[in-house]
């Protein structure tokens, strides 16, 4: 099917390149894709378009192109943006189309490792926000909660045997989200739904403890699995 | 060993019993000690002096008491009362003490689920602001993300193979507090040592998702375990 990816960093490039190899029709939006082709880091080096060479099956284009292209679109932008890069992409092109949220509203003000956003935590979230923001998408918050290498592959740990979370507010959307996540590699048994968007409250304050597990560990490729 | 236990809430009462059973000598401080067996639920039942009479080994006095009765102090008060009840029981008689604090900073006035005290929350969390207020006791946080009966008995679940967090300015308090886990059945493997108190951030946050899960799946005999 057609989908597509807001968000050209590193999440948005692993979900993109593991879309492609299921045989998907790939679109990533950004704000400008010849800026973002012409890109470089501090050494010089264009990393998106050495990525993007290696990945030409996927198409480019700004949000509100990548917004129009399908049905099913991922945020992968950085929490802060999202919002901004939501409004670029368009309230009609997002209009009832499945929005699946893994963005994390962190502050990185306050120095390291990240808090979350005062006004997006604790009392909202980044996804409630997206939500009351664009109230005719059907917000699915889910795999935030860990490192995107497993997003995609959870089979890389512990026999794919890990809790996935997800939330929102329309049933029918969050199953087609878990028909993904099933393509993924995600077993039914550890996709656990904690009911509408509101719950995204919870997931995003994992990041805290996700971050400092990883600092105290040295590895990103670990995730939560809730056992009783 | 001699050990206090500030708070005599199910928490408290359930730590209080565990110790007993292994044969510790155990204090419950609390405000009051005749009001508080005197107390009463909504339908006149004297549900802690009933519970005092089924654990009558379990010594009774002021918050100051308890604290003054041993060198190892669990605090089990609510959150929103901790440093009131830790300033009851006196800085002197806290002083170079260790405490276990597994209380967690839940805001019941903004509806249910709780959310977390905003100022004791994602820039800060009740065990840096207990560590700041008492800088010279030893607090170690830990316990504070599952319930109560699974904090004495771990292995009421997945044959106790699940994670308790740690963490704590002071290594050698941090030690003291794995051995008295270790009685309580946990296994070192599971005892995941975050770093300083600051860490309390990330483990106070669990519980907006951890309430979330309880209320999804009715159970609160759950726990997390990280896997890689």
């Amino acid at each position: 099917m057609k989908i597509s990816i807001l968000g050209t960093g590193t999440v948005g490039q692993t979900i993109a390149a593991k879309l492609i190899s299921l045989g998907h029709e790939v679109m990533m939006g950004t704000k400008n894709a010849a800026d973002k082709l012409a890109s470089t880091n501090k050494d010089g080096i264009t990393i998106f378009a050495n990525w993007h060479k290696e990945n030409n099956r996927v198409k480019l284009g700004t949000f509100a192109e990548a917004a129009l292209f399908s049905e099913l679109i991922f945020n992968a932008t950085q929490g802060a943006n999202s919002i901004n890069a939501l409004n670029l992409s368009g309230k009609e092109n997002l209009k009832g189309k499945i929005l699946i949220d893994i963005g994390n509203p962190l502050d990185f003000s306050q120095g390291m490792p990240p808090c979350l956003i005062p006004s997006l935590s604790n009392t909202n979230s980044l996804g409630e926000e997206i939500q009351k923001t664009f109230p005719d998408t059907k917000v699915v918050k889910t795999l935030n909660t860990m490192w995107c290498g497993l997003m995609v592959n959870p089979a890389l740990i512990n026999n794919a045997d890990h809790t996935n979370f997800i939330c929102g507010n329309d049933a029918e959307a969050k199953n087609t989200v878990k028909s993904l996540l099933n393509e993924f590699g995600w077993k039914n048994e550890n996709l656990l739904d904690l009911g509408d968007i509101s719950c995204a409250r919870g997931t995003e304050a994992i990041l805290p403890v996700w971050l400092r597990i990883w600092g105290a560990t040295k590895n990103g490729a670990f995730n939560f699995k809730i056992v009783s």
